[in-house]
C-alpha cells in the first residue's frame, strides 16, 4: 500500500554532520543484554531493524575502555582489535540495508564496578559507586583525565575502522562525562571544577577530539541527559542541563537528549505518558541548529509528526518501541499504520538487562531468537507438516491469541475458542488496572492481525471440556487455558495451605477484577511480589479503603526493580498513605485479622483488617490438558496427533512467557522438535 | 622438606568405584563465576589445585539439559557435543597432574528461570520459582521424570567422553532431586510423592542409571544436603537426610554430603566454625561402606586427621580452603603446613559468583588470574626491571604487606614502612570485631612468609612524610597508606557534607576501633551497607547499649546478602533487640537525635541517641602520593622512577581489593604496562 501523505515529513532525509540519515526513524541506543558475549545474536537482531526502515540503528553502551565495565551486566566493548571484529559484524549488518550503523561509546566512572576487569573505578573526586559496592573510586587526577580522553579517541578510531558512521559521546543517565557536569558527584578545584564552562569541559575535550580523529568520515553524536529529576541536588533542565547545551551548541553533529536515570527515560507506561520527556527537553532545539533526537516511547505516526512540525525534534528517537517492532518506520511507509505492534511499555525489556540477560519482549517474542532460532518478527515459515490438518486453540489469552495468529499467518487452519464473550483473557482484566492500559495493546493487535485471516476462526462463549474436544475432529489441540490466583496461601515463601483462608471476606485478584467488592479496610497480602499487589493496593486506596500491604518482601512490588519501577510503586503508595507492613509472612487469617510473622525472627503480630486480598502463586488450569495428556486411549480414538499446553496453563508466568510460548508453539507446530537436540544456535568461546 | 608422619593418614589412596584417588584430599564442585563462558581460566584454575596435590579436582554445577540455567550466573553445561570440546580441556589438564576430574551434572528444578533457554522450568509439583521471579514452573508428569533421567543419562556420557573420572547425581542445595525429597517442594500422589522411598525414587534411578551407562568406567556420586536447617518443615538429618541414605547407602560410589542451602554450606567464619557440619553428616559413615566426603571450612591438618581417625569422613572435602590454597595438600606433603594461605572464610568468592563474576579470593590474589595473566599462587616471576633497585613500600596493611612479599619472593630489595608498632593496618582493627577472628590470618600468612625473605626489612614507627620519602633514597615508592572513614555524612545516599557531625558525640568506626567508647543509647547511621555497621551494632548490643541501627538500605548490611550472611546479621540483631530503621538517610545530627528521612517520601523523622556512629563512606589517605605526583621536579630530583598507589589509598574497597592491588604492583613491577593495551588475554567468541 501507499504511504499516508501526512506522514511524508517522516521520511524526508535529514543531514548529520557528514552523513544523510535517510529518514527521521532513529533507534537510539539501547541495551539489549548481548553485548559482545553474543556477537552473531545481538548484529542480526540490529540488523532486522535496518531492515525495517530505521534511518539510524545503533548499538548498546560500548565500553571505551576497560576501567569501565559492569558484568554481570553485558555490554559491548572497544578494547583492541578483537572488538573490530566482533562489532564489524553490527555495522556491516546494518549498512546491508541502507541504514547508518552507530555506536555508544562509554565510560561509566562510578557507574563501573569493574567486577571482571579488576580495574581501579575512576570518577571527578572519588566517590563511592552509584549502587551499593564495597569499592569505591579514584579521584582522577590530570593524568587519569588525559588518560580517559585519549582512550575514547583511541576506542572512536576502532569503531570508525569497524564501519561505525555516528560515534557517541556519552554523557546520559550517570555515567563519567556527566559526572563532571553534576555537582554532585564533581567537588573538584581545578579546571574541570566549579563553574559549568569547568564542569563540561571534559565533554567538550572529549567531543573535540573525537571530531578530530574521525570527523572526517564520521559523525560525533552527545547523548546528553537535561534533568536528573531530583530537583536542585541534581541536573536541571532549567539550569546546568540548557547551561551545557547552550555552551556546545553547535559542537557535535547531533544531540541525543533525554532525562536520567534510566528508570526516568526508560519510564514504564504506568508512570509516564507517550512523548513525556517533551516537558524537558522541548528547549534543546531553540538553542542548535545541529539536529536533535528525542524519546518518549512513541508508537503514533501522528504524534511523531506533530513532535517535528513543532520543531521539538528531527528525529524521532526510539529504543522500546523498536524493540516492540522493528519494522514500525517500513509500517508507515507502506501504509499500513494499523500493522505496527505498539509498545506497551511494561519494561519487561529493562526487566531482562537489569537482570544480566538478553531482552525480551512482551509485544515481540522474537526479540533476541533473530539469529538463534531464526526468528523474524514479521516473516514466519509457511506451513509444513500437518499442513491439511486442522488447529484447535483452546484459549484466546495473550499465548492463545499468538498462538492462533502465527499459525494463521503460516496458513493453517485455525479454530480459537474461548470461554467467554470476548478475546483477550487476563489482558482484558489486567489491563484495567491503574495505569496498565496500554498493555490492551497485547490484544489488540493480535485481534487485528487476526481479523485479515480468513483461515482462523473465532468460537467464543465456547468452553471446552475433555468431551468437547475428543468430539470436535480436531487432530491439533493446543491448550491455553490460564491460570488461577491461588486461595491457599501458598507462594514464594509459604509452602503449606494456611489457615482460615476460605473465609467470605477473603478474596484473589481474580474475585477483584471479575467484580467482587472488598468492603471496609483491606489487607493485601503479597507474596507474588511483581505488579499485581501493588496496583490492586493502589486501586482500593484511591476507593477510599483503609490499606495495608503485607509482603515478606523487603520492599513494596519488589520485582518491579527490575521494570524500573519499584521506587515509583512504593513511593505512590505511600503517600496515598497505604500502611506497610514489610518482611513478613501470612500464618493465617482469623475473619478480622491477619496474624504474620517476620521472616527474620519468626515473631508474630496481627494485622487487622475487614478483607484480605492474597495475591500469592497461582494454579495453572491444566486440569483439561492433565486429563488429555494421561487418556492416550481416548486421543488415539479421536486420532488426535498433538497435544500441547502453552502458557500459564504450562506454567503461570508474566505476560512476556504467555505470548512468547505461544509464538513458540506455533512456529514449531509441524517442524520435527527433539527434546534432547539443543534447540537454537550457540555463540561460544573458541577452544582448539 | 619431608611431611610429618602425623599426616601420613592423610595422603593413603581411597577407591572410588572403579577407581581409586591417591590421597584423602577432595576438592568438591565449587562454583566458579566463570562456567562455559572462560573455558581456559576454569580449567588452568582448576589444573592448579590438581597441580597443589588435591587427588580429586571437580567442576562447579554443569547443567543436565537447558531446561535448567540459572544464567546471568555462570555454570558450566553438558548440552551438546561443544560441550564436550570445551570441558574436555578441564578433565585434560586435572588428569596431568594425578588428580581425577569429577563433574557435577546438574538440574536446578524450581532454581532454574531459563532466562537464557527461555525453556519452561519444571519441578516435582509446579511451585513458584525458589527466588522471586513472574514465571513458576511446571509440575512434572511422567514423560518429564522420563525425559530427564536421560537427560542425566546422555549428560553423564558427554562427561564420560570429556574424559570426566567421577559423575555426579546432584541432590544438594536444594536442586530439583533434592525438590523430590523435601515435602515442602513435593505435593506428588504418584509413585513419585508420599513415602521417602517414592520422593527418593527419582535419585535412586538416577543413579542406577547413571552407573548402568558409565559406570564401567566413571565412579558416580551423590551430593546430598542432609538437613535444611529449617527444622520440621524441611529435610533434617534425623529424618529425611538419614532416610534416604540408609535407602540408598551402597548404591553410589561415594557419598559428598553436606546441609543446605548454600549459605549454610559454605558458611561464614562470622557464623560457623572449622567442622561446623560435623554435627549434621557424623551419622552417614555409620550407614554406608562408600567413601564419604565432607566439608567445612578445613585448613588444619590436625582438625582433618582427626576427621578421618574418628570415622567422620574418608575424603577432606574443600571447596573454600582449596580457593585460598591451590596448593594446601602438596604444602602439608612437603612439612611445610605454615606456608599454608587459610581461608579466612570472609565469603568473598560466594560474592563474586553471586554477583554473576568470577570468583576472587581475599587470601589469594591469583584467582581467576591463573589463565588470563598468567598468574600462579605459588610461583612468581623472577625479578627483572630494576633489579638492583630497591623498593620502599609504605603501609603495612593488606596491601602493602601483600606487595612486600611478593616484590620480596621476586627478589627485590624492599623496605616496608608502617607508621604504627606493629604491621596488619586495617587487619589488626578489624579483625577484633565481633565474629571476625578469622580475617587476622591475612596478616599472619604474610608476615610468616615475609619472615624468611631476607630481602625485605621491616620499619615500625616509621611514619613517612613527602619529605622523608625524597630522602629516603628509594628510586620506587609505593604507597599503602589506607583510608578513613568520612566524618561528614557522605555516603551511598548523601552527596553533600551533613549538619551536626563534628560533634564530639559522634564517631567512625575508625574512632571506636581505636579504643573510643561511645557513651550511652546509641545511633549507628550505615550508609556503607556492608559488614562494619552490623558488626559494630552487635559490639554495643552484646555491650549493654541500647542501639538503633539507620540504614538506607532495606534491609541490615545490605551487601552480606552476597556474601551469604545477610539474613544471618539481621535475625541476629533483631533478635539481640537492636532496633532498625531501614530505607532512611541521615540528614542532621541534632546533638541528642538524627534527624532521618524516607528514602521514598522523604518525610523525616527523629532518632533519639546519646552517640551517633556513621560507617559511610571512606576517605583515601592519598595526600602523601599526590603531594609526590603533583611535585615531579622533587621526584625528579630525588631519582624516584616510580611511584603508586595501591589499595585503600588507591580508591577504598575490601581487603580482597588491597590484597589484589598489592599483588598486581608487586607483578607489574618492573614490567613495561601500558594503559592502552589490553592488559589479559580474553575470551571471546569465535567470529569468522
Amino acid at each position: 500500500m501507499a504511504r499516508n501523505p501526512r506522514y511524508d515529513i517522516l521520511f524526508e532525509p535529514v543531514r548529520i554532520g557528514p552523513l544523510t540519515a535517510r529518514n527521521r526513524f532513529y533507534q537510539v541506543p539501547h541495551c539489549t543484554g548481548m553485548g559482545y558475549d553474543l556477537p552473531h545474536s545481538v548484529s542480526r537482531m540490529r540488523e532486522v531493524k535496518a531492515e525495517g526502515g530505521w534511518a539510524v540503528v545503533n548499538t548498546e553502551y560500548n565500553s571505551l575502555h576497560w576501567s569501565s565495565e559492569d558484568a554481570p551486566y553485558r555490554l559491548c566493548a572497544m578494547w583492541d582489535e578483537n572488538d573490530i571484529r566482533l562489532q564489524s559484524l553490527t555495522a556491516e549488518k546494518i549498512h546491508r540495508h541502507g541504514a547508518l550503523a552507530g555506536t555508544e561509546l562509554w565510560h561509566g566512572g562510578n557507574h563501573s564496578p569493574n567486577r571482571f576487569s579488576r580495574e581501579t573505578p575512576i570518577s571527578p573526586s572519588g566517590s563511592t559507586q552509584h549502587a551499593v559496592f564495597p569499592l569505591q573510586t579514584r579521584a582522577m587526577d590530570r593524568e587519569d583525565i588525559r588518560n580517559l580522553r585519549r582512550w575514547q579517541v583511541q576506542a572512536a578510531k576502532r569503531a570508525m575502522q569497524a564501519g561505525f558512521d555516528i560515534v557517541y559521546c556519552y554523557a546520559g543517565h550517570g555515567y563519567l562525562p556527566f559526572q563532571f557536569i553534576t555537582k554532585r558527584w564533581n567537588q573538584r578545584t581545578d579546571e574541570y571544577g566549579g563553574p559549568i564552562e569547568n564542569r563540561a569541559r571534559l565533554l567538550k575535550e572529549m567531543i573535540e577530539e573525537t571530531k578530530e580523529a574521525i570527523g572526517h568520515k564520521c559523525a560525533v553524536a552527545v547523548r546528553l541527559a537535561v534533568d536528573e529529576l531530583i530537583g536542585p541536588a541534581g541536573v536541571t533542565a532549567e539550569n546546568e542541563g540548557r547551561e551545557v547545551i547552550d555552551y556546545l551548541a553547535e559542537l557535535p553533529d547531533l544531540w541525543d537528549v533525554n532525562i536520567s536515570y534510566v528508570e526516568n527515560d526508560s519510564m514504564s507506561a504506568r508512570f509516564g505518558e507517550e512523548g513525556h520527556q517533551e516537558k524537558y527537553i522541548g528547549f534543546v532545539k531553540k538553542l542548535t541548529s545541529k539536529p536533535v533526537v528525542s524519546v518518549g516511547r512513541f508508537t503514533s505516526p501522528d504524534t511523531m509528526v506533530s513532535m517535528i512540525k513543532r520543531g521539538v525534534c528531527d528525529f524521532i528517537g526510539a529504543a522500546r518501541p523498536s524493540i516492540a517492532d522493528p519494522w514500525l518506520p517500513r509500517k508507515i511507509d507502506e501504509g499500513r499504520e494499523e500493522d505496527i505492534r505498539e509498545c506497551i511499555g511494561c519494561n519487561i525489556c529493562r526487566a531482562h538487562n537489569n537482570q544480566g540477560v538478553p531482552i525480551r519482549c512482551t509485544q515481540n517474542p522474537t526479540m533476541g531468537e533473530e539469529y538463534r532460532r531464526d526468528w523474524h518478527p514479521e516473516i514466519v515459515t509457511p506451513k509444513r507438516g500437518f499442513a491439511n490438518d486442522q488447529v484447535l486453540v483452546v484459549g484466546g489469552g495473550p499465548a492463545g491469541l499468538e498462538c492462533a495468529m502465527i499459525l494463521g499467518k503460516r496458513g493453517y487452519q485455525v479454530a480459537l475458542a474461548d470461554a467467554g464473550r470476548e478475546l483477550g483473557g487476563r489482558i482484558n482484566r489486567e489491563s484495567r488496572l491503574p495505569g496498565l492500559g496500554t498493555w490492551g495493546r497485547v490484544r489488540d493487535y493480535r485481534l487485528g492481525q487476526i481479523a485479515k485471516l480468513p483461515n482462523v476462526e473465532i468460537f467464543l462463549e465456547s468452553r471446552m471440556d475433555k468431551d468437547t474436544i475428543l468430539e470436535a475432529g480436531y487432530r491439533h489441540v493446543i491448550l491455553a487455558t490460564g491460570a488461577a490466583w491461588r486461595r491457599d496461601g501458598i507462594g514464594h515463601n509459604v509452602y503449606f495451605p494456611l489457615p482460615g483462608l476460605d473465609a467470605a471476606n477473603v478474596l484473589t485478584p481474580d474475585d477483584v477484577m471479575s467484580g467482587k467488592q472488598p468492603s471496609g479496610s483491606i489487607v493485601v497480602y503479597d507474596d507474588d511480589q511483581f505488579y499485581m499487589a501493588g496496583a490492586l493496593a493502589e486501586r482500593f486506596r484511591a476507593a477510599g479503603h483503609d490499606v495495608t500491604l503485607v509482603t515478606p518482601g523487603l520492599d513494596v512490588s519488589s520485582w518491579t526493580l527490575f521494570t524500573d519501577e519499584q521506587f515509583k510503586v512504593q513511593t505512590k503508595l505511600m503517600k496515598m498513605g497505604v500502611n506497610l507492613v514489610l518482611a513478613h509472612r501470612l500464618e493465617a487469617w482469623h475473619g478480622d485479622a491477619a496474624a504474620v510473622a517476620c521472616i527474620y525472627t519468626g515473631a508474630s503480630r496481627r494485622v487487622a483488617g475487614e478483607t484480605l486480598v492474597t495475591v500469592t502463586a497461582r494454579q495453572a488450569d491444566d486440569g483439561l490438558y492433565r486429563s488429555l495428556k494421561e487418556d492416550a486411549a481416548a486421543r488415539e480414538a479421536a486420532d488426535i496427533v498433538t497435544l500441547r499446553p502453552i502458557g500459564d496453563c504450562d506454567a503461570p508466568g508474566a505476560i512476556v512467557h504467555a505470548t512468547y510460548a505461544g509464538h513458540r508453539a506455533a512456529r514449531e507446530f509441524g517442524e520435527t522438535i527433539d527434546p534432547d537436540q539443543f534447540p537454537f544456535k550457540r555463540e561460544l568461546v573458541f577452544v582448539k
